[in-house]
């Protein structure tokens, strides 16, 4: 794809210089491009005096080969003639009429010239497979001469909702909620170079979810279903998964909190991750198994984190045995940070989480922490926000 | 703008809740609904028996009231009927025939009920102006039942290059490279909610310029131009742009290495950053400065940024009085952090950026930090890359 349109995107090949950056000696300095030799023992008492052949402009490349005792006036960027190897810089020099200048400083061989190759070497590997390219990256590629690039294709991952309560639509008739799962773990597949595939909702009926999970596994890469994945009479997602084909469900119930009900799966070499129906517990699992998933598939690392150390305002729990994911509002007066727990329990209390800047995270052997522990908080948002106006 | 498309945008209005969420009160198990005096002193030893009048299915609103001595099934996430107050759950009762339930545990009014605004109340307000949309936040703004949303617009941010050397097009003619900066700068733009405007390159030539700056100053929010900065002949642009209007430039020259040519400047009401040519020097510029003033126009907070502590593995040396910008590799080794300097000068070797996965800043008036010294490095890539397997 175009080098301008990968921002964001996975290398899927390695990127090799074909040739040096930069191409040629340059002038890293204003001044006049000179043999060093000649200006060997010249000062400020005792200058040199060059005859001076022209000018060489940035956008031209040389034509001339400098002789012995010559000097020619060259910009920053400006490609070296022949026989220069140094640039004295225009400060240690002075015009002398048209054909001559006075050198009142000794440079040595390479002093204030960039060398070809300085940046990066031909054949040396700039990117490895794996990038995920910044916009620093897209610089260097156009420096390499590159226009186009091999990168890898955006992983599709279907997102279907189960549960007959659930609906895009009017909220007044029956017992209706709207859907957010769906729209939160597309956003999120967005941001991760992803394409998410809308599997849309359906009700908690066997053939009904099956016949989507199907679809998914057919035209795309992962499928993400939430909801029906723990152990009431409506939770058939597992059963479903086991139905459609081998290995099914691989893992049902996993150690941490909320989010316990996650199941992961593969179907035909594809996975199913099947998350809680609770959006905070859904996106919690996202982060965890299915960020860490679509890294593995494209074959990048996961991005850092922020993170930042804060004391806590009151004592949190865990649940021995259970990994724990406490929301907290982190701020800072007099350069302490402060944490406070926005809600410690509560899965579907999506509000935590748009209140919150961070989570906590409390190990399996933990029992919890005291007031004014000193904590580490993943960061995902400001510290401070902007105060209401309105 | 709709909701699903608004990832990564920044509210222009704070968002008050129209409704309670949920908008009922809601089962928080499965089990049934009860009046929670009936239950009282119920146990294993001595249960009280209930008349179930039914089940409520969790896509319908309840029609019924509930009288005292009566249940009636519902799973987590039902509507309460009138009448009900707590919920059994399922494991601590047993039906007994289709019409009579064994309650054998008591339960208290609102025990394992979620009540309407129990996440969001009425009239409150759920996210304030100038918050950049994440994920999460699509998935409350579905919650309190909004398609469309307020957002400000993306700012129009106009590049320009200078310079007779650059080009977008064959390298081979005279000493042509190619323009880095643009595809930089229009990258980060694009990550930060900006619209990029691209004004091309032009030559050292004031009158090209200045026509250029007058465009992007009338067509956009903020102009950036990159490069004739400086103090030379040929960096005419802080002139340029004190020919165009008034307040002209404000500041030129900046005590951080590198970058030390920047210059910020207004002209009617809008501004100019005029960054240095050097790649590595204008991509720091533009975090440090640009980014900020973006953030400034939208309204909003900078996003938190990625550090981590680390070792050095060798002496790296500051300028006193200038703050420096440091650019290291960061590995993890035994769960040691180790930060290895790239390149402390340079600024014209871009593949330090690409190289590096951080920063150190040496403040004002640190000499430097010597080997295995803890400092702090600002993270923007993995601290591991994949392994090459080409």
């Amino acid at each position: 794809m175009p080098v301008q349109q990968a921002l964001g995107r996975i290398l899927s090949k390695d990127v090799v210089a074909q040739a040096h950056v930069p191409a040629f000696d340059r002038a890293a300095m204003d001044g006049f491009a000179v043999n060093a030799e000649d200006t060997y023992g010249a000062s400020i008492s005792a200058p040199v005096f060059l005859h001076n052949v022209g000018e060489i402009r940035i956008e031209e490349k040389p034509n001339l080969t400098l002789k012995r005792a010559e000097s020619i006036a060259i910009v920053t960027g400006g490609q070296m003639p022949q026989g220069a190897n140094a640039i004295v810089m225009i400060e240690h020099t002075r015009a002398m009429g048209k054909e001559t200048v006075e050198i009142t400083s000794e440079v040595h061989p390479a002093e204030n010239v960039s060398r070809a190759g300085e940046d990066v070497e031909r054949g040396s590997i700039v990117m490895t497979k794996g990038t995920r390219l910044l916009p620093q990256d897209l610089g260097m590629l156009r420096a390499l001469g590159l226009v186009e690039i091999e990168v890898a294709q955006k992983p599709r991952v279907a997102v279907l909702s189960t549960g007959n309560e659930l609906t895009d639509g009017d909220l007044r008739e029956g017992n209706r909620i709207p859907d957010i799962n769906r729209p939160t773990l597309m956003g999120a597949l967005t941001e991760l170079a992803c394409e998410p595939v809308d599997l849309g909702i359906v009700p908690d009926q066997f053939d009904s979810i099956r016949d989507k999970l199907v679809e998914g596994i057919r035209d795309c890469d992962m499928v993400l279903v939430t909801a029906g994945t723990s152990v009431g009479p409506r939770d058939m997602v597992p059963n479903i998964i086991d139905s459609i084909g081998k290995p099914g469900m691989l893992v049902h119930g996993i150690a941490i909190r909320p989010s316990m009900p996650t199941g992961l799966a593969v179907v035909d070499g594809k996975p199913i991750v099947s998350l809680p129906g609770y959006p905070v517990s859904a996106y919690i699992s996202f982060l965890e198994f299915v960020h860490p998933l679509i890294c593995h598939i494209l074959d990048t690392n996961l991005p850092p984190r922020p993170r930042i150390r804060a004391r806590l305002n009151r004592r949190i729990a865990g649940v021995l045995g259970s990994r724990t994911y406490v929301r907290v509002k982190v701020t800072m007066s007099n350069g302490v940070c402060m944490a406070e727990p926005v809600r410690t329990s509560g899965a579907g209390i999506l509000s935590s989480l748009v209140q919150a800047n961070g989570f906590i995270i409390i190990p399996e052997n933990v029992e919890g922490y005291e007031e004014d522990h000193e904590v580490e908080v993943e960061l995902f948002r400001p510290l401070e926000r902007k105060k209401s106006v309105n």
